[in-house]
């Protein structure tokens, strides 16, 4: 794999290459700027009123390129004067406006010509277009309306995308796993397998969860929840409202401004929608005094929270307005951080485990840039933040810092987890906090009776459920594991006469807990099959003449689609076995 | 015990025997009216610019009523012209004005006079008072301001209520009665329990629950979850915010303006705060087509919902802003309508019955009179309403009518829990609602393939977490039962010698689900007994010396204050077998 400047020079080339083919079938095109982006490049023209590419042209453009690129053998680079750049620009109104700039600038101006095509450059190329790159190695993707310098003030261009890789068979596989990532794509999901709704009426970015995906939810809570439970949590309420009050004290009502839901009461008092927990839980811990000998508490809340997002930034479960947080707040002293960031890790480690998730840690920052951002003052985020480097390398782990990501209380430990098609997604937080508890004036009574003040951690082991729900489905392709699916066993008669036994079938695992339901033979067995497997329900139990005479169940394993015959009390095993919160996937034996 | 007519005769009597009591004390002052109300009577008086009594005067009061009742031995009525009436009443610009206004409605003047003492009056009197009335059944009680005829813009006058009942025994049961409510009040109750507490800064009506609340809060909701489980039905999550759109379509928007939060979104989209779940239920419904094979469709969520209330109404758990409903929805067809309702009533009375309530049945229908305030036609209300009159019958239910009761949407069912004092709350409630299938346009696919028009059938068992809590806490003086008590064991270990024992007792009822906690001898054992009392854990278990050597527990049961010392294994059976959900509570043998 070539290092990754040599790949952006390579994207950059193929812009220029780009510019050449469009020149060539459309020669009233007035080209502008053409960077390299992240997996291959684009390039903006101007065709006034003449015809432009459609996505139709793609193709024969593609072509074109691949076929300009063995002339593109050597780069000329040429040093020009301001008129001198003018003149073979001169019918050209976008390069002379960057002209004109780069002159104010001062900057030496580059042309660079390849293949007896010349732009306005500042270089950085393939050396040898040609030979460097390989011609099915790129491919034009799409066509998009862009204004000129991305100002709405500005005339509307035409944006041709292109994608480039180092090499043909990376461009494939590209372009396979964004096949695969549409097909996983969780809106789709979430409808084949009736998890949530949206509905015109309630409006976009509130999710309905139906039977099902409640179900789903309510487990991953409860793992979440077992996992925290070891480590000494309790649970806690808070409502989703409050007086401006609790947001003037915390920060947020002036941080967090644009994003807060704001509520005016009848009786005109001005009120928020909680975008965020930690106010809230301060007010419990602040309900009495504490004792040192009661440090740390440990607060967890899975709640919804609201942020007032655009409308235009919604879309299927990655961007809501109701956020549901599996929250937790832990109130402790200075010298007891490491111990419950420790455990938290562990609760992160062994949840994202459990679904073959591949982690890694970004250390959240300040930006020291824009102070503006945050709550506190320099010191207190210096002591923060070389805290949370001394436990990330305390704990050996895979980490880089990020300055500018941290919370606007304090930085962040976040987790990123890596999903089965290799995309990267940010899921849990741990957050260290010296801010709020100076803001509320939280302490407890140390061993000198003295009043200290605590420090807070805040973690959601999901980040929110909504959010963990759409990387999951798209992280299994909906197969979800045998413990979590909201419906476990689908029990399929072939005909009416083995009807009864299936309902039999069926109870009995239900009184064990098995999530299990019955296909009536109201269609025929085939469509009925297909159904359980679009709705991927985990195990397909089918019985037929054989099965009721013998007393077995022919089980097929949707995620594996490995198809095995069971007695009914031996399968019935199998499912109790796989079927505890984060239990491992069931593996049936493929069938002699 | 008198006929409550009877009673009311005697109540009014006395209100006349107050006037005359007053006016011996403070001739100055000028009756008004004296009703009969609950409980007891009142009297309101000008005093003007004089003296007026205190709260300090009553005893005094009531000692001249007892000395004047003997005098009271029978009524003289005498019928009068207007101007006769006011020549008695000259210098009584009140009694003028009621003079007036008889003399308009052209009623026939009556006065009354015992004892010496004449009053404008139309009767209904203990006939021989000095015979009928117990000098013992009656005190006064406190004195308030009122407005003449409730008016604000009529002058302040002086109220003096008095208690009055068949007899001195029942005053005096009344009296220990108010007194145990007092004491049993939930705030109070909630402090020494610590269940839940309230912050200046999130404002009045919000209730933040603690660690000890929580598990509260969370056991009774998972009871009633298991009471509806058996009833097939299944969990719905939704937001709590939602456009306008939906609520135009419902109704609320214009029928229950006054008690939505609104919000106004950035992009300046109207929504508000759901102040019930019903029509964010419907869109689960709604989301794809129902076969009658599916029906009916039975969606349950535990959840707040938000009420614009006034805040001088706010006051502990029973008026808040954010309420959390144990709410149900039923979908399905006319059929189905009966045996659902009595599905849910199986589950009322069980979950009742549980913590000792009697119930009776409230019919709450609409008010013919006032159609404006309900959505849908006559013919629909009374549709619904014969259908739960029948339904009532059925089940043989002790049951009465209450027009003008009804939900906007539909009547309904209302229970009313009798409880250990005597008091009735209104509890649960079923709604039929023909209205909101209608707004929604919900239906099912019919046996002949057409759409049919669905009913819904709304129900809260608890009504509210907040609301239920409240009542059980007074019911139960705080001493709920053991499988509901946040911390159900305390270990007390007499001495430091004990404590490893203590924590080792309560690790091993830990493992087996029992919330048991150690109390540390950093304090007397006497002031750790006396705490473990005061928050009303239901199980005390002492570990001293004897208890060290002989491998046993001393339990004292704090509702019934028996104690009995048990071999650890043995404890742990007795807690064990009363720690399921709505188990009956434990009972201790007293030591022999």
């Amino acid at each position: 794999m070539p290092h990754s400047e040599e790949l952006a020079g390579r994207r950059h080339t193929l812009a220029h290459l780009l510019a050449a083919a469009v020149l060539r079938h459309y020669p009233h095109a007035k080209p502008t700027i053409g960077p390299a982006i992240e997996n291959g490049f684009y390039y903006d023209f101007d065709f006034g009123d003449g015809p432009k590419p459609g996505a139709d042209d793609l193709p024969r453009l593609t072509q074109t390129m691949r076929e300009l690129l063995p002339q593109w053998t050597e780069w000329k680079r040429k040093e020009v004067n301001p008129d001198e750049a003018k003149a073979v620009f001169a019918d050209n109104p976008y390069k002379l406006e960057l002209i004109d700039e780069l002159e104010r600038e001062g900057v030496t101006i580059t042309l660079y010509t390849c293949g007896g095509f010349t732009d306005l450059c500042r270089g950085g190329h393939a050396p040898r277009p040609a030979q460097d790159i390989d011609p099915q190695s790129f491919t034009l993707d799409r066509v998009a309306g862009a204004y000129w310098r991305g100002d709405e003030n500005n005339p509307m261009l035409t944006r041709i995308y292109g994608l480039a890789f180092a090499s043909a068979s990376e461009l494939q596989d590209f372009l396979a796993q964004r096949e695969e990532a549409k097909k996983r794509d969780h809106r789709k999901i979430g409808k084949e397998l009736d998890l949530f709704t949206f509905s015109e009426l309630v409006g976009p970015g509130l999710p309905l969860w139906t039977p099902l995906g409640t179900t789903m939810r309510i487990l991953l809570d409860q793992y979440v929840w077992q996992l925290r439970s070891r480590f000494g949590y309790q649970r806690v309420t808070i409502p989703h409202l409050t007086r401006k009050a609790l947001y003037e004290t915390s920060g947020h009502w002036e941080k967090f401004a644009d994003e807060l839901f704001k509520v005016i009461s009848r009786e005109e008092k001005e009120m928020a929608l909680k975008p965020m927990n930690c106010p809230h839980h301060t007010q419990i811990f602040a309900r009495r005094p504490h004792s040192y000998r009661e440090m740390p508490q440990r607060f967890a809340e899975t709640t919804m929270v609201y942020r007032d997002e655009q409308s235009g930034e919604l879309g299927g479960l990655t961007r809501v307005l109701s956020i549901t947080q599996d929250d937790s707040h832990v109130f402790c002293r200075v010298n007891q951080i490491q111990q419950e960031f420790f455990s938290i890790w562990d609760i992160v480690d062994t949840f994202y485990k459990t679904f073959g998730f591949v982690l890694r840690v970004r250390l959240s920052f300040h930006d020291p840039q824009h102070p503006e951002k945050y709550l506190g003052s320099e010191e207190v985020w210096a002591r923060a933040e070389s805290a949370l480097r001394e436990i990330a390398k305390e704990r050996g782990a895979d980490y880089f810092e990020a300055p500018g990501e941290a919370a606007m209380y304090g930085p962040k430990l976040d987790f990123m987890a890596k999903d089965s098609l290799g995309r990267e997604h940010q899921v849990a937080t741990i957050q260290l906090d010296f801010n709020l508890p100076e803001r509320f004036n939280l302490t407890c009574v140390n061993e000198k009776g003295e009043e200290e003040r605590v420090v807070m951690i805040h973690c959601a082991i999901m980040g929110s459920i909504e959010r963990f729900s759409a990387v999951l489905l798209e992280h299994t392709a909906g197969h979800l594991p045998f413990w979590l699916a909201p419906e476990q066993v689908r029990v399929i008669p072939v005909s009416e006469s083995e009807l009864k036994d299936a309902q039999e079938a069926a109870a009995e695992f239900a009184r064990e807990g098995i999530r299990a339901s019955v296909s009536e033979p109201s269609s025929s067995l085939g469509k009925r099959v297909r159904e359980a497997a679009a709705s991927k329900i985990p195990i397909r139990a089918v019985i037929g003449k054989r099965e009721v005479r013998d007393g077995t169940l022919t089980l097929t394993h949707a995620p594996t689609n490995t198809t095995t015959t069971l007695g009914r009390s031996e399968a019935l095993e199998v499912f109790r076995s796989h079927n505890q919160l984060g239990a491992s996937d069931i593996r049936l034996e493929p069938q002699a």
